[in-house]
This record gives C-alpha cells, structure tokens and sequence, in this order.
C-alpha cells in the first residue's frame, strides 16, 4: 500500500517552523514543502493577489497526491482559506484556527494580543476567529512589519531589536494582555525578545504546534496515518533559490534541510 | 506628429524617485512608469529570476511604444542589464553606470562606499562600473537589508532607523570614505540620517539625478525629445496594489502620484 503525503505551503522560509513540528509529532508521515520564494513576502500583497498564488500552488500540490493541505502562512490563512476549502476535496488546515483556539483555551483575562504582518493584520482574521470561540474576549492586535526582516537579517537579540519590539509591543503590554499570539510563522525565532519585554505573566502562543496537532488529529480521525513504525521523506520545492537559503531555511529547521527542488509555476492555471 | 514615452520601471515603488528626477529635468516628456508590486522585492531573488521578470516587464512596456527605457531598480541593473541591452532596439538605462560616474566625480581621495540591498551587492555590479571608470578607485560595500522596510514603516528618524544605520555604516564610516553611494531607489528617504551619521565630509551619491541626466543626453543626442514647450502626460501601472501603495507612492513622488491602473503580466512571455 502506498500512502500520500502531507503538503505544507507558505509564502518563504516561515513555513517551516509549522513543518517542524509536524516531523515531530508525525515522524512517519511523508511531506511534500512548497516555499514561494520567488514571490515572498505575501503581506504586503492584495488578497485577491494572495488568493491567486495560493490557487496555484495549491494544484502543483495536489498534482503530487497529498492527502491534506496545510496552509503554513498567516497572511495566505488569512485571505485564502475560505477559497481554497470551497475548491479542494482534501482537507485543509490553516495556521489562523489553532492559533485562536490556543490563544482562547490558554487566557484567564480574556484580553487577548496578537501580532502580525500588515497583510495579516489587516484581514482581522485572527480576531473573527478568537471572536467566534469566545465572544466575550477582548483582542488586541498590532502589525510589526519589521519582524520578519529582522529575523531574516539574524538581528534577533541587539538592540535594534530590542528598540523594535518594545516600540510594537508597547500598546499590547500597557493593555494588559494576559496571552500573545505570535500571528507570523518567522516570529518563533524573536520568541526570547518578546517574551522578555512582554514579560513572564503574557503566554505566548506560536501556532505551529497546534497546527500539527489539528493536523494528527484531521488525519487520526479519517484512518489516513501512516503507521507509526514507518520513517517519513521530506521533499522541498522552491519557486527561487536565492543565496543565503539554505542558511535561512536550516535556521528555521533546526538543521535538517534537506535537497531542495526549484520549480517554476508557469503551467499551473489555479486550483484544479 | 506623435511621441513615443519613456519607459520606467522597478520592482516596486522605490523608482518613483528616478521618475520624480525626470520629471523635473524633462516636464515636457510623456512617462509610462510600471511597479512590479506584486513581485517585490527583487533584492533577495536569484539573477534569473530577476532577469526573467525584467524581460515580461519590457515586453509590456515596448508594446506601449516607448522610446527609451529606464531600469529604475538597481537590482535589476546589477543583473538584466546586459540582456536588455542586447535584446532591445531603444536605448536601455540602468541606475548603476550613472550612480558609479557621479561617484567618480565626485571623490577626491578614491575611497567610495556603496550601499544597497543584498542582491545589488552580491552582484559587485556598483564596483565593476566604479573600477572600469577609475582603476585606482578603493571601492567599500555594505548590504542593508533593513533600510528598505524602515523607510517603507515611514522610521526614517526615530532611534530604530538611528541605530540600524549606525550599525550598517560603522565600517565605511571607519574606512574614512569621502564619497558614499546610495545604491538603492529607496534610500534617498534616509539621506538626512545617513548624512548625519557619515559627516559632512562625506559626499552622498543618489543615483536618480544622474539617470535623469543621461535620459536627457541620450534623447537630445538622438534627437527624440519633444519640444521643451509641451507637457508630459505620466502613467502609471502595478501588478498589484496593495493597502497604502497610494500613500507611500505618494512620500516617493512628492504628492504628485496620478491614477495607478493594475495590469497582469500573465501574457507577457519575456522580450519580444
């Protein structure tokens, strides 16, 4: 018997803090990465833009038989979900819901922070989400688009940094937030900063980890698990291989990065 | 009897600043401006990619008729130059050749630095053209990766933007250059910090005044310029527009932005 992979997509590098922690906890399971490089970053782009792209790296997934889709990209979450759940028979696992889910099981307050890109913050995406699993909390949100090229650069503890974060967060601190979400899946990486000048009461909820666990739990319920006894493969497909990725992507991967496979989109026409 | 416009473009709204200094020294010529803002940046993307991107987006403007074309992006003329130039019948020009003979001209000890996204200065393209045109020339560069979305945030002089630039610029304010090329659309927006940080014995080179020039010269040379009592119409297209594109379009052209229309490049198959 031959078992589909897992496809994991995100607009860059980012998503593969989401991976790690589906290698993690699903070691068995084959996957199949997409980074969109030639086209990152998503958040500064329109929706119907965003959508676009999703449509069509969605097919060049599908094409290689995964069996469920994991959108590892909050803006892409954010605007591109609806869509490509109404279009796809697969399901398909955002990084928005575990997110709030967590954020709504882990606050006492209510009072609720999240952080993000533009694009992401924007969409209020987070905020529709933690609203609809608890109405009476109150959320509070900031974009920081600084983030991501900080992370980037490696500038994640001086004081440029530093300066940055405090500057974002402030309003998020003064309100007396009791849970965080880091709403960007290059934000783990300035996981010590904020949490330093955030402070030890504020939780902070990175939505990788919950993804994989909505991801073993989507699988465990429809009989799709491959057995536990199996060692799964890792492919990664890049529409760019600039310098400095394989550096990045090993950062975020904590060193296993494996080949990774350039492929242009070109033929793809949207979800099939 | 009709005129042909000049063609301008760059990955996104950085070469509004290149189109600014035409429009001054030229008022009478009609533009065509295109932002590949759906796309943006090009700073961290392969040279193929690059160059490929740069061929869709001339095939667009060449089938509008334009008369000359400006490469307003300097990652761009770090990597597609040559294959535009070869490729195409009307004059192409890029950022950097100007940007270096102004550098030139301008040192008197030899020592110039040069700034830029990480892709401009990977490429050496600013110390090739420096060399070619002055051998004994000491040339210094820096990548800054951050100086693009402080200036894109509006932090251009808050403390972040101060220290960021203090931690760039150490070096080749160290090396005791004398003349300093800002080898990047966007940083004319952090002069005055940059000016600040390096003294005022350091000359700042802004490459968009000197493009404008050889527009000039090459138009005047071929006898393409329209009578100097005309008034140019300006164009402007994006492959996407984004929340705040007007907004920031407008801080890199002096409140003067006209309506941006949105094309798709799906059609363009690269140079004609």
């Amino acid at each position: 018997m031959t078992w589909k992979s897992i496809g994991i997509f995100d607009s860059g590098v980012g998503g593969l803090t989401v991976l790690r922690e589906i290698m993690q906890s699903l070691p068995q399971e084959d996957t199949i990465y997409f980074g969109d490089t030639a086209r990152v970053p998503y958040g500064t782009k329109s929706p119907e833009t965003v959508t676009r792209y999703a449509g069509e790296i969605a097919s060049f997934l599908i094409k290689r038989d995964i069996k469920l889709l994991v959108v590892a990209c909050n803006t892409a979450s954010a605007v591109a979900l609806p869509t490509l759940k109404r279009q796809l028979t697969i399901p398909v696992v955002g990084v928005i819901e575990p997110g709030a889910r967590r954020a709504v099981e882990m606050t006492r307050s209510g009072r609720i922070g999240v952080i993000g890109t533009a694009g992401t913050i924007r969409s209020s995406a987070y905020t529709r989400a933690i609203k609809r699993l608890k109405p009476d909390s109150e959320v509070l949100t900031r974009a920081c688009p600084l983030f991501v090229p900080l992370a980037e650069e490696g500038w994640t503890d001086n004081q440029v940094a530093r300066l940055t974060a405090q500057t974002y967060l402030k309003e998020l601190k003064d309100a007396a937030i009791d849970t965080l979400v880091l709403g960007c899946t290059h934000y783990p990486l300035l996981k010590p900063l904020i949490s330093e000048i955030m402070g030890s009461g504020v939780i902070l909820v990175d939505s990788a980890e919950e993804t994989a666990r909505t991801v073993a739990g989507i699988l465990g319920e429809k009989k799709l698990l491959r057995p536990s006894t199996e060692r799964g493969n890792h492919n990664y497909f890049v529409s760019d291989i600039p310098a400095g990725f394989v550096r990045v992507g090993n950062r975020f991967l904590g060193g296993r990065l494996g080949d990774v496979f350039q492929v242009s989109l070109d033929d793809e026409t949207g979800i099939i």
